[in-house]
Order: C-alpha cells, then structure tokens, then sequence
C-alpha cells in the first residue's frame, strides 16, 4: 500500500481538525483509499496545544528547516493563515520538492502565481480546496467536474460569517450591530470583524474561483468590493416585502465587454435557490454553456468541514501522480492583460427620505431619466409627519449612471437623504 | 501538447451532445486544459444521423471491431444505452486496452462489478459520472471532494421525470395522469414511462451512488423500489398544507444495524432544499461526518449536461495517468456480504377514507396502538355525507408494524379505503 507522509503547519482550529481526521480515520483511509497517510511531524509555537492533542514530542519539529528536510515527509499543509510567516514556510516547502496543501485565501489571493512559479519549477503538487468555501468541494468541481463548460457567470454566498449576519437581520429583525455582536458571541463573527464585514475575505476567494472559472488570471485587487456595515434592517425588511432577500454576494459575469468580479450586498429573488442559503452556510451557484446552472452548497468554515477539504486535497495528492497548473497566464502580468469590466450594469433598489409634497415623486423620477435610468417602480411606502420613504427599483442600467443620479438626489432640496442603494440580480 | 483520441458509440441525444462539445470546443479546451481531444471515430447505425452532424464519412466505423483496434482511440465512449451491444462493446474496448466513459446506468447498477474487473486486467481507466444525475458532477465529490468523510446519508432527487411530475402535480394541481401526459409531450418522460415512474432508473443511480458513498458492494436489487403511480393528487395539496412537498426520493443511509437503500415517494419539509428542487432538476444530499451537509444540485439528463459529465470525464482521463478502482469488493459475493435493512423506520403520512360516525377515531387509533406505531397527529381534513377522511402522521416506526397496521385497518368495517401511505423525512 502507498504511504504518504504529512507535515501540519499550525495547529490552530483548521489544524486541529485536520490532525484529528488525518489520524482518527488512518486505518478508514486504508481502507478506502488504499493509501496509509501518517502526519509524520506538526510544527507549531504552542507546544502545549501540540501535546493536548496526543501529539508525540518526538514529532513535534521546531523548524521549518526541520519540517522540509525530513524525507518522511511528502505533503506539506499550511494552516497557519496570513502572509507570514505562511508565505515563507510553503516557498521553503516546494523548493525542497514537497507537494503542499493549503486553505491560506490570503494567501493565495496575493501570491498564487509566486507560490505556482515555484510548484512548477519542482514538478510538485499545490492545492488550495481548502481556500474556499471551507467544506464544499467548489475547487475540485471547477478543475475536475465543470471542464466541458465555458462558465459564463459564477454567483456564491461565500462568507459565512456575513451571510449569519444579513440572516437575522431578516428573520428576527435585529440591527446590523446587535446581529454582530450576536454572531461574535457565538463564534460566527471574529472580534475585528473588518475581513468578513467589509467584504476582503469574499474578495480573496472570487479573485480564486473567478480565476479558475474563467481561465485567466483575476488579481483580488481587481474585485469590486462592498461591504454590509451600512446595511439598515428596514431596507431588509423592505426588500422582503417586495420578494427579495438580501445576501452579500460574490459574483463574476463573462460578458461581451470583459469580466465582472465584485463583492456587494445583493437583493435576490427571495424563491430562489441562494436565497434559502442561511446562517453561516455557503453556497456557490455556476453557469456553464452546456451544464446549465450548478449549485454547490454546504459548510465554509470550521475545524471539521475545512479540514475535509484539506483532507481531500491530501488524498488526491496521494492518489493522483499527475501535478498540473493553471492553464492561464498566472502571473500580474497575466492580470493586467484580463479585461475587468468596471462600469458595470445591474438592477438597483434604491431607498429615499424625502419631504412628504406634491410634486416630489415626480422631482426624483425625473433625475432618474435625466441619466438614463429606466424605472421599474417607484413607491412610496410609509410617510411620517413631513417626511416619505420612496423605493424605487431599476431596470438594467449603468453603475455610473446611478452614482451621478444618487449624486444629484441628495442635491435635491426635497430629498432627506439616499438611505439604501443595493444591486439586485434576479 | 497531450493528443487523446476519442470514439462515441452511439449517436442519440447523449451521443449527439458530447460529439458537438467534443468539436465545437476542440481549441477552447486546447487552451484550458492543455489536451488536444479529437473525435477519432463513431459507431452508429444511422449513417444518416452521423452524417447529419457532420461526421466525415470515414470516421464513421462500422464494427465494433474497427473502433477497438484503432490505434489512435484513447478512449471509448458509450452512449447507446441498454445492456445489449452496449455491454459487449464496453467489454471489447477495455479488453483492447482502450479506457472506457459512459453514461449507462442501467449497464454499471447490473454489470459494474464485470466490467471493472475487464478493465482492471488491463490496468485501464473506467468512467461513469453520466450514469447518475447528468450534468452534476456527484461521482466526482464522492470520489475526488468527500474522501475526508464517513458518510452517514445520502438523500437524492435522482430522476427528472418523477420530479416534472410531482411538481406539477403540487403546483397546478394536476393528476398523475395529466401530469405525465404533459411530460410527454414536453419531451421530459419517454412513452414507455415505466422506468422513471416505477424508479426503476432511481434504483440504479442510488445502488451507484450508494456502493460509492458506504464503499460497499450495492447491487440494484437490494434497493427497495416504489413508484409514483399510485399517488393522488389531493395527499399532495393535504401534505402542503401540513408543510410538506412530495419528492420520488432515492436515500441511502448508514445505521447501526446495517445499510438502508430506498427508492419511494417521500414529504419533505416545505422550507428544505430539497423541497425547493423543482421541475426536471436533480438534487443530492450527502452527509458526511467531518463536512457535515452538503447539496449539489442542476439538471439531471439532457443532451448537453450529459455531454457535460461524459466529456468531464473524458478529459479527466486525459490528464490524469492514474487508474484506479473500488476499494470495496466490487463483486456480487461483495454484495452478498453488505448488510441490508430491509425493514427500516421511518415517518409516516397514511390518509384514511373512513364512515362519518362517533367512535372512528378511536377504532383507527387503536389500530395503530395495537401495532406500537406511535402517532404524532391524526385528524379529520374533510367529510362529505357518510365518508371522512382522515389523515395521520406518525413518530418514527418499523416498515413492518405501518404494514401490519395498514392490513388490520383496511379490514375494519369503518375503513373505506386506505388513501395513502407516504413516508416523511425531515
């Protein structure tokens, strides 16, 4: 029977529940996957953490040079997150001609292509399933289950922890602070929230799928981004009433004029099928010409299902002797030659406080139509002494447009303030 | 650049899909994926049809013959369907060395076990994404994306036909008979309906999917079958009303006491994702116990998402060198040895048409309570002169004390008709 040697890099959660399924199932993988996988060494700061989880001192390496150099050793998982010292640690691991797994998003959003050069350059192995959407295998889906199909969009719930938050702001009507707080206390939501809530761990992840997706070199730089820290529950609410749930969504378009990556919180059909995607699961929706639409979902995060997804990568490692890289430019200079579609076209909801008088509907639609912004509806849905809110939706239209239609609303004497202004995609 | 030459046996829709993906995207996949893949020859009867899709003349073969010993052939795909030539032809091919791609679900739930053991022998590749869900890549998340899991479930809308059926039947309150009229005339069941109906064709996905999912032996046989035939449209509007959505499930699950593997029409909960799965979509839940629950879902058949899996898999034994096979004894003494609940719990949804008078209700209670089939609610939906009807749910209990109480209330003289019998999985 093969025997495959790994080496953990960090034991923290990730790390943690990869150990444990890596050696409480060594006997079920021999079983059914014909090889025998031993974690021949784990390297990590905290020898404490090291010891509680049964981890022999004797495999317990107290450097990288230690890790790289024991011939044992065939797959390196990196698990400790960041640029450093992650970076330094699976550089050093692939010039020594270790295969590495990784589920560092960062990571790969901002160095894929260095990390690539150096894989290619050994003929080793380098897999990231783990980078995104935790548990659900989207990764292997594009590589190994999607081939036959020129994707032509790709829509996903990809962070669990904001997809937690927009989730209770609807169901029980909290505000975006209480459900925060809420999410934070229970382990959905990190203390600095900044990575989830402004959208960068979504952006990290588009730039990796739309990249594979779409076969060419998509930087993270490159994704649009918004996050949901303006979100106000009565837009919610509002949007609910209208058939619509609000999901932050990661979306990339194949379009005539180039590709679309952004990040943005998005009002979808509420009958849909992202729209039933709650609390802090995830889902990735793909188009592709000859498959139709595919929907991925499950698990993004957490000790168990990331470490599934390691764990696959460790086995495919294992099993396959093939090592094959990205068919695209996978360099900066790849991605500056990607056309990135930035003005690009979608449906608004737009929400307005305004003054409660005669003539003020029309006032608004007509700076709408001054900029080419075809209406769908405009309501008014609830007035208080002198003031309105006024919703109105939008058919297909230029995000420039918008900006300079919303610019010149709130010039207006009669409008309050622009309240909420979410993209929707039907 | 990698040349990988393919033949297609059999040029029906499936056949047709996978030619035009194979010629349109000869160049896209170039690009992508770094293999040249031509379509070396096809097998066909039809002359006519081949030529139609514009076959040269002289890549029409015409004997299995000429295709199997043609150097240039990689690779085999079977698309005709059927056990007979298929099987023969498989055969032939593996014995040439050739690897094999089909779609035939019919041939792998019955002869699997031979023709892995043909292409073992010769230590070639053997492929069968197509044969379960279509486009919907599950043979490659169970093979490639869950290796990391004990899987613990798997719950699947398996057959587009079924599911046309009942969701029309639900939505616009269809019979089964007009329902499955229109899909015929819609092209989403064949005149001979028979083996989407009676789930025969759910029978052979699930024992694929299930050998793959409990790495045991399956065979189809042990699969307990149900159909749709027998369902009335109004057990579909009551279980509506009670939260329900009808769905032909096929579920495998792994308990204590063996494997349990069933095919039948099932209620859902209204708000689940499986419930949402409408129309001629396929949808699969797996449960794993590292990752959890995840779903895949998109279209089950038709010429291009089949083509979609079939060509997946063509380019993934182009790139990959490895051929591997079960780890589980893939053979029917393996089967043998698999141990099947037969009779398994479950929930229960029974309708009653019973005579309108004092002390029904008690009598039918009574005749579950002799049975020890527990009963969550039982009420009374509607009445008209003499006759009631009565619906009941129960907690979860034996397959053989439902029957034995079915029997025993079907002979009391109060009982008109035992309406339906579903079972509930929620």
């Amino acid at each position: 029977m093969r025997k495959f040697g790994v080496a953990i890099l960090g034991l923290g959660v990730v790390g943690g529940g990869t150990y444990e399924i890596l050696t409480e199932k060594r006997e079920f993988f021999k079983k059914t996957q014909g090889v025998d996988i031993t974690v021949e060494c784990v390297l990590e700061k905290n020898k404490d953490r090291a010891l509680s989880l049964g981890i022999d001192e004797a495999r317990i390496a107290t450097s990288i040079e230690e890790v790289v150099t024991n011939p044992n050793v065939d797959c390196v998982v990196e698990v400790i997150g960041g640029i450093e010292p992650a970076k330094t640690f699976v550089t050093k691991a692939l010039k020594s001609g270790k295969s590495v797994v990784t589920s560092n998003k960062e990571l790969f959003a901002k160095y894929w292509h260095e990390l690539e050069a150096e894989a290619k350059a050994k003929d080793v192995g380098l897999y990231f399933e783990a980078s995104c959407v935790g548990g659900v295998p989207i990764i292997r889906t594009l590589q190994e289950g999607m081939q036959a199909n020129d994707i032509k969009s790709i829509k996903g719930i990809i962070n669990g922890t904001t997809n937690y938050i927009l989730t209770n702001m609807e169901s029980r009507g909290l505000s975006y602070e209480d459900a925060l707080k809420e999410g934070q206390k229970l382990g959905y939501a990190e203390f600095n929230p900044t990575a989830d809530v402004e959208g960068f761990d979504s952006t990290y992840k588009l730039s990796i799928l739309s990249s594979l997706a779409f076969n060419t070199k998509i930087y993270f730089e490159n994704v649009y981004r918004e996050g949901i820290t303006n979100i106000d529950k009565e837009d919610i609410a509002q949007g609910k009433k209208m058939g619509y749930t609000l999901k932050l969504l990661g979306i990339g378009k194949k379009t005539a004029s180039g590709i679309e990556v952004r990040v943005h919180p998005t009002f979808v059909p509420s009958d849909s099928m992202l729209a039933s995607v709650s609390d802090s699961f995830n889902a990735v929706l793909l188009e592709g010409d000859s498959v139709g639409e595919i929907l991925l979902y499950g698990r993004g995060a957490g000790a168990l299902p990331t470490g599934s997804a390691i764990v696959s990568d460790v086995i495919f490692a294992a099993r396959h002797q093939t090592n094959y890289y990205s068919c695209f430019n996978n360099t900066l200079k790849g991605a500056s030659k990607t056309k990135i579609v930035s003005d690009f076209n979608s449906k608004y909801y737009i929400s307005l406080s305004v003054k409660d008088a005669p003539g003020v509907l029309n006032k608004i639609s007509g700076a709408f139509s001054k900029y080419n912004v075809s209406l769908k509806e405009v309501s008014q849905v609830s007035a208080s002494e002198n003031e309105a809110k006024i919703v109105v939706t939008t058919h297909s239209c230029l995000e420039s447009a918008v900006k300079k239609t919303l610019d010149k609303l709130s010039k207006l004497e009669e409008v309050f303030a622009v309240k909420g202004c979410i993209r929707i995609e039907d």
